[in-house]
């Protein structure tokens, strides 16, 4: 027998006036109505909000009378300036897909993105046209390339490189209709964008969002740092990281003003905190530690008190507390590429105050609970799927649940069905509960340290190097030992002007850890990074094999 | 031939761990689970979050173990105690619907919504217990009574009633498990709650509330004004009103605390501002007025700024003025049983700032415009759907769409067509957009006055006769006119120990109104209102036609 109908949806199903797909952009279409005459974007000068949701529009005209359509992907190569803030509003109103491309990938990789994602259109910023333009020599099918050719480049850094495109990027937006009726995507299911994640090995992975994530991770995001109308947001995290976290939408969402900047330097930084209102910034540790060991004749004092997302690493105590101390307030955020960028904050709790600077930076550097628009972050055992007890002891696997992870992997059904498997996402990372439900990773699955059966955290070791006064960076990882197993090598980058000795470093260690976490060897020098900032830890690894 | 699937979705469908139904209920075990110390409620004593959850959970499971489960209907008859506020989680938490119940109403209407609503279960607060009696006696099918005996009852101006459950409230939660499993719906569009509107003709409908649109609606009020951890929100608003706007969920989404109470009287207000760190509160005009007008002796100082959310009628200049002075700020808002409580706000403009106040009144009464969470709040012209010019002066219906849409009514099938005929909801307010894009409603559809072929807003009148300093309250009416088809009849309720004769009313209405506006009549004296504070137009109309 079938199941009666609940009095509750006989005739009620979803309807015209009470479902619409949520999407972000419909941000901009409220804002540019409410306040057109306030600043959405600075970058030299200032874009309305009238101006900016025009320029969108012309964007999205402009390309679909060139012929692109409904699910066609449009590739962007370009630091944080309007016209990729701007694509990410104008693709997706005439039903494209943006791909914003890292700037620090080389031509093939590049090339390999553009014929994976099969992009139709190309818009790049004239200090990468070199690259791309090695990139393109190696496609069959070539994408529309368009030119942006920023008035900003040489201000913030850059250099022009040669034009390589069919038509400039303002040419481009003048062949569009500044009254481009857009339409919310029929189905809030719909790709909105594709973020190719720098896998360490193989192949990257093209990570797919749709619009009820972004909407969701974006109204998050403005909840959890408190970005509202008076909030100008300034761009120091890369808008192609994860869309900068879907900050180019949040930022929209409260109606604030979006701070652009080519290029992450303390001496861009400090003046437009002052000048341009900054009250918000997000960025991964490299960018907190270069404003934390900016040089004193570039700093300024902060006019106001100015709050910093980061993720990607802990905030090792030793920046943040530099950074308290020009005025900056940190929160720590986690995520990752397939999550929308931040799923995780570690919210503050009231009686932290009170605790000594290393004690609250430990409490800090915990990756910590759910965004309120996630649904659940949970540390799992990997093969019962069993949550683990809140002890700060027992490790699991970090698994996330809730609407704003991605579709999946673009023509990649087996990476996907193994990111999912089991009703959660699988993160990879290593971590624990501790006994107030703050989750903290220990390390990356494939980061841990097996010494003679004990695991060791590079974490772990990593905060204590960090804490050393001489010390800029760290990075610990396995080398192979015939006794052990496995034990720990250290690599660190000294702060500019300072010397010391493997043995004096190995003393600080000595004093903070457990024997048996000791570092063996202790190398120094610059960090291997990947395009995104991070430690390549796979490099250092093979490094880790030639030390005696 | 059939559409190619595009790459974007293929292999790429909804999943368990990345598509979760939104739920608003998702948000207490968020804030149960971060902040279990903080304070959740205040009432008389404080409950933590983790007391509030845990009660939640109990009533979800001893409602459950008592044979209720998904769709069934719960009703509360009840003020703003902690036991309706639990109600809001323990409900939906078991799969049931909350029908919470207008404690205003006759036992003829209860009795008509009880088996309307098909309630299995109905929880009564003892000062109700003597109307739900009457309205039970009624009933063919009696749902489950449990009393509720709250100890705040008399510190707060109530009586009690006599027991007429089954069984008590406590005890019934001392039934349930506080570990109790709840999961979100399987489906974000499954019934939530149902609101009966207190029509002014006719039976009551009941207003079918749906998951998605409670988060969503509850995200869009915590945005607008300004939730955050360390709000109290005050219950001056009934939660049986759209579930207090949805600010039920939405103050315990930023893990804010409720501060419950029974009746509005600023004798228990100004207090509770004091003690229990009050800085919101929302209310109809009538609310509003009392606090404008609260006797010197009653009235303290605020200890902080208040933010005031007002919807139902325009605030009049005068009671903001006198608001603002006591430290106040007011945002006015608005919104139908249909769509959540509010789902405009008037948005403030930096340069109202240097208006005075009259000129500032006038912008701050419009209904202005969308929620960030609404998609399209529009007017337009109810028989072809065209949106009117932004003049200022043309007249048209207010229409809505987006996710803050109710599911329809209740086994009301036309009634529901009719609401969302043409692909929008209908608001049945008359209204025009000013060239700023904010709506301003001149009148509901049937208030509007037509004399002489001229449209008169009665709002219009009635802001005139507000801004009168002798005048509490005003509200004005068609009466049928011989030679003018119809003109204005204005009743009037003076202030307290003022006096005042028609003609000096008049008087002041010549001085600022055009002359076919003017009352042709002013009665004095209190004007009748419905269960909602609604003054009840269809009574005055009546009493109109007997004046001379």
């Amino acid at each position: 027998m079938a199941e009666a109908i609940s009095k509750f949806d006989q005739d009620l199903p979803r309807r015209e006036a009470n479902h619409v797909a949520l999407s972000p952009i419909s941000f901009l279409q409220r804002s540019a109505a409410i306040y057109p005459e306030s600043t959405a974007v600075i970058h030299g000068r200032h874009y309305s909000y009238r101006e900016f949701a025009e320029r969108c529009r012309r964007l999205a005209s402009a390309l679909r009378k060139r012929g692109l359509g409904q699910g066609d992907t449009v590739a962007v190569m370009a630091p944080n300036v309007p016209a990729l803030l701007e694509a990410h509003y104008g693709v997706p109103m005439f039903g494209g897909v943006l791909n914003a491309l890292n700037i620090r990938l080389d031509p093939a990789t590049i090339a390999f993105i553009l014929q994976h994602g099969e992009a139709k259109a190309l818009i790049v910023d004239r200090e990468f046209s070199p690259v791309i333009q090695a990139a393109l020599a190696d496609l069959d099918r070539k994408p529309l390339v368009i030119d942006y050719d920023d008035a900003m480049t040489e201000a913030q850094g850059g250099t022009r490189g040669p034009l390589i495109g069919e038509l400039e990027y303002e040419a481009l937006l003048a062949e569009g209709d500044p009254d481009f009726a857009w339409q919310p995507p029929a189905d809030e299911w719909q790709a909105l964008a594709l973020n190719y994640t720098s896998g360490t090995t193989g192949d990257p992975k093209g990570v797919v969002y749709h619009h009820r994530g972004a909407f969701l991770n974006a109204v998050g995001n403005a909840m959890v740092l408190g970005i509202d109308r008076r909030a100008a947001y300034l761009w120091t995290l890369p808008m192609f990281h994860c869309n900068g976290w879907t900050y180019t939408w949040a930022v929209t969402a409260m109606s604030g003003t979006h701070v652009c900047l080519r290029k992450v330097d303390p001496a861009l930084i400090y003046p437009l905190i002052e000048e341009a209102g900054v009250t918000h910034l997000c960025g991964a540790p490299i960018v907190l530690n270069l404003l934390a060991h900016s040089p004193a004749d570039v700093r300024r004092p902060l006019p106001r008190r100015v709050r910093v997302g980061t993720g990607g690493a802990a905030p090792p105590s030793a920046v943040i507390s530099r950074l308290e101390q020009q005025g900056f307030e940190v929160l720590h955020l986690y995520g990752l590429t397939e999550c929308y960028g931040p799923s995780t904050l570690c919210a503050w709790q009231d009686d932290w105050s009170n605790l000594p600077l290393e004690e609250r930076a430990v409490k800090m550097a915990r990756q910590g609970v759910a965004y309120p628009t996630l649904q659940e972050a949970s540390v799992r055992d990997p093969e019962t799927l069993e949550a683990v007890p809140a002890d700060g002891e027992t490790v699991g696997e970090l698994m996330l649940r809730g609407n704003t992870l991605m579709k999946g992997y673009l023509k990649n059904p087996e990476a996907t069905r193994k990111a999912f498997a089991g009703g959660w996402f699988r993160t990879g990372d290593l971590g624990v509960v501790h006994p107030d439900g703050y989750v903290e990773i220990k390390d990356r699955s494939k980061d841990i340290i097996i010494s003679g059966g004990e695991n060791i955290s590079s974490l772990e070791v990593e905060e204590v190097l960090y804490r050393h006064p001489k010390v800029m960076e760290a990075a610990v990882v396995a080398r192979p030992d015939p006794k052990w197993g496995e034990s720990p090598c250290a690599f660190v980058t000294l702060q500019q002007g300072e010397e010391a000795t493997a043995e004096e470093i190995l003393a600080w260690c000595r004093d903070h850890l457990a024997r048996f976490k000791l570092p063996k060897t202790v190398v120094f020098g610059a960090l291997p990074k990947t395009s995104t900032g991070k430690i390549q830890k796979f490099v250092l690894r093979e490094q880790a094999k030639e030390q005696k």
